[in-house]
Formats: C-alpha cells, structure tokens, sequence
C-alpha cells in the first residue's frame, strides 16, 4: 500500500507549519502551499523550498492529498471551491465533522494533531497523539500509515469523540495557561517574577504524567482549609474578576471532593 | 558561620518527609521527629534512624533548630508550648507570619519551600525554590547558608509577599490541576483516556518555562472563536458546573485579551 507522496499544503498558519515541517522532514514533498494571505504563503513556502499560491483556482490538481489546515470556519468553504474525484482531502481541525468536506470530495479525511503548536517554538511530532478519520476503511488504513510516518501515536477517532477532545483540550491547555498568566500578574503585583513559580508548574503538570489529576489534587479547597481561603479571598479583593473565578473553581473542587471522598470512605 | 547541626522535625507530613530526608542527605542528623499522630512520627522516625516522641514536653531541650512543618492552624498552638532562649524555631507555611513563633522563641524564621508535595513521589529539592525570612540579619543569613546546602534556589521573602506566593501557587498548581481533571472526567465519558492529553498537559507547562503565559495564550477564548465555544457550551449541557466555570474563565479570557491586544495595537 502506497502512501501519498504529493502534498498539497492549504493554510499556513501554526498547524500547517509544524505539520508540513513534520511531513517534508521524512521525505514527502509539499508540492505546493496555499494561504489567502500572500505573507503567510510565501513565508512558509520559502522555509519549504516549494511553490506557493493565493488562489484556490490555482491549485495543483493533481497532488495525491490535500491537508487543509484553515481556521474552522474557512474549512467548509475551501471544501467547496475543491471539485476532485479520486484525490483526498483532509482537514486538521478538532471541533469541525469530517462531513464538511463531502463538498470536496468523495475520499475525506481528518487528522488532527493534538498539541498546542506555537509558530515560534520547535515541537517533537513523534510524540503527538493524532487523531484521524476517514471516509472509508481503505483509506484511514493509508491515512495511518501516512501519519505513522511522523508520529508514534496515531489514533481511530471519530468526529463525535474528537469534538470531546477539542473540548478537553481547552481544559488541559487553555484553561490551565490562564490560571498561570493569573499567578504571574498577582506576583508581579508584589514585585516577584514567575521565575519562582516555575518549578511548581512544571511539577504539577509532571505529576500527572503518571497519576490521575483526581488523586493528585492539593490545596486548600481539596483539604477544606477555610483559613486559607478565606485569607486569599481577602488577598483578592483587589482583583475583583479572579476573585470570582477563586470563588467558582474552590466551590466546584469541594463540591467534588465531598463526593469523592464519602465514596471511598463508604464501607462497601 | 557554623550552621545547624542538630536538628528536630515537629511534623511528619509531606513536607517534614521531603524535608528531613533532603537535609539528612546532605549530612545533617534529624535528631528527633516529633508528631501528635504516633503512626506518622513512627514512619518518618524509623525511614530516618531517628528517635520519635508524640509528647511535646518530651521534646528534646538542646537542639539547634526546631523545624515546625505541621498544618497552618496547629503552628501557632505548638509555637507557645516551646519555651526556647537560643533555639531557633521556624515554621515552613506559605501563609503563616513569622510573628506567631515569638511565643515560643526570641529567634524565629521561615522556609517555605514552593513546591507540590506528596509522600509517594521523589523529588529533587535542589531545584524547589525555598523562601526564607528571620526574625534577625545574622539568623537570615545563618539559614541562608543552611538552606542553601538542599536547595540551589533560597530567596528572602518577607511574611506579606509569601502570602502572595501561597495564593499565587493555588492559581499556578492546584487550580490547573483541577482543570486536568475536568479534562478527564469528560473524555472518560466519551470512551477515552487521558494518555491522549498528556503530552498536551505537559508541553502547556513546557512552554511557560521560556515565556509568560500571557503571550503563550490560546484556544477559542483568545481567539473570540464564538462557533468553538458555543460548541462546546452544547456539549456542557451534561456538567452544568463545568459549563459554568468554562463560561466564567473563557469571559475572563476574552476581557483580559480585548484590552491586551488594544494596548498592543496603541499607536504610542
């Protein structure tokens, strides 16, 4: 079973680049770049020594596959300017059913890489969990055997289960980084730099590289330290918004740990 | 500057256990570990060789530095049991002021060591960053040197800022934890696990390290992605909780970021 070998690139934003970058490194050739912003096409079009255009009548008809790494709400709109028959098409995206792309194509697929992607900083593909899915058997197999080539960790999910995930994801990434960006603007307030909370970070999200969060919750909600709390609730009076959100997430970790630890107490 | 040799443990949770076992490597000799629960004191005593008492007025008389690492609201309570001329007493709370050891002592003085603790997992204290203060220049600088033999981070902190950073920490340690959690219990639902989020949780954390979390911000609130995040307000339906803390933050978010961009987008 032959994987694809030409690569057309539609998008040129984060994904697109790590994924490109990824793709070209084991040997495939991005035969062409596409983005509706000149900048971002020639951008990455030059670091991949490859063609680039900004516009979709001009694509190359004849590539083997299509990766359209757009925002969301574009991918349904290039799905349709795409008339093909054999060749397929794939979109990277999280939150969006690999229906959208029907328009397209008879032969769709998806795969998106679950990983926060930063222009400016490399990233090991190899250990990134990809999701994929296709329109039919035979290809999610050639799509595996494609994306196997640049990560270890290639998975069968589908669109429901993948619109889960985009959820999760804001919970194990967006949401977290906002609670640190927090953190920082509190001890910048007192003249301390984040440097000293650093390690904390780091060791929190390690912890759970091996445990469940569950188990591994601390603090003063999860040990029910009122002077604590009350202590940095009066700490928060002048950040009236984190005070709320103190509020909230204390709330929600006592409401669940009140259960969870009644159900491990219960004698049976 | 001799520091100190002979040291006795009040305390056998987390901290006392990360520690004494730090100090006792570095060659210094736990002289007595003292703790209300005698299952605790017994299992910190017998892993150090050292002797143990629940009694404190069995409290050995002549060591040089008696470590208070108990719960925040028990510090003060045993602080007024010692009656010391020349020992030095400190506590390791985040959130207690040095003032409530003065009862038991003229010199008196923290080590609030930042880090998430938890008995069954090792960690490297070299690299904890430990926040020091004393109830005399010549006594900071006698723990400074102390302090400085376990770990390669020792700051001074005076009791107003280490409130900040014991608030701070929540914002940095446990509330992303709980967010990890979150992200857990609702991909379980759908049949997954959390293995396909953790290389996301950890370079979330990664990626802090070198920058502020406030540029490394992203996801459907940042980006004011409305059709992400109703989307994924329909899949809350099921957690009415979780759906009200993704509102909160994701409007916390989307305020912090609107005046963020504008003040970057300023002319001046």
């Amino acid at each position: 079973m032959d994987v694809f070998q030409n690569i057309v690139m539609i998008g040129a934003g984060n994904v697109a680049t790590h994924l490109a970058f990824a793709l070209q490194q084991k040997g495939f050739s991005i035969n062409q770049v596409y983005s509706r912003s000149e900048t971002s096409a020639k951008l990455l079009a030059q670091k991949l020594e490859s063609p680039y255009t900004v516009e979709i009548r001009s694509l190359e008809q004849s590539a083997d596959i299509y990766i359209i790494a757009v925002s969301d709400d574009a991918i349904g709109t290039v799905a349709e300017k795409l008339k093909f028959d054999n060749q397929v098409i794939v979109h990277t995206s999280g939150s969006v059913p690999m229906d959208v792309l029907k328009a397209g194509s008879k032969r769709t697929g998806v795969v998106y890489p679950l990983q926060t992607f930063s222009k400016s900083r490399e990233i090991d593909f190899q250990n990134i969990p990809v999701c994929i899915e296709a329109s039919s058997d035979e290809l999610l197999a050639k799509l595996e055997k494609f994306i196997s080539t640049i990560s270890n960790d290639v998975r069968h999910v589908n669109s429901e289960q993948r619109r889960v995930l985009h959820l999760a994801a804001v919970f194990a990434c967006n949401f977290p980084n906002f609670m640190y960006a927090i953190a920082e603007d509190i001890i910048s307030d007192a003249g301390l730099n984040l440097d000293i909370l650093r390690p904390l970070i780091k060791e929190t999200a390690d912890k759970v590289m091996s445990r469940s969060p569950l188990e591994a919750q601390t603090g003063p909600a999860r040990r029910n330290d009122e002077a604590s709390l009350h202590k940095h609730l009066d700490l928060l009076r002048r950040y009236p918004e984190y005070k709320d959100l103190y509020e909230m997430i204390s709330q929600a970790i006592r409401k669940k740990y009140n259960s969870f630890d009644k159900l491990r107490k219960r004698p049976n």
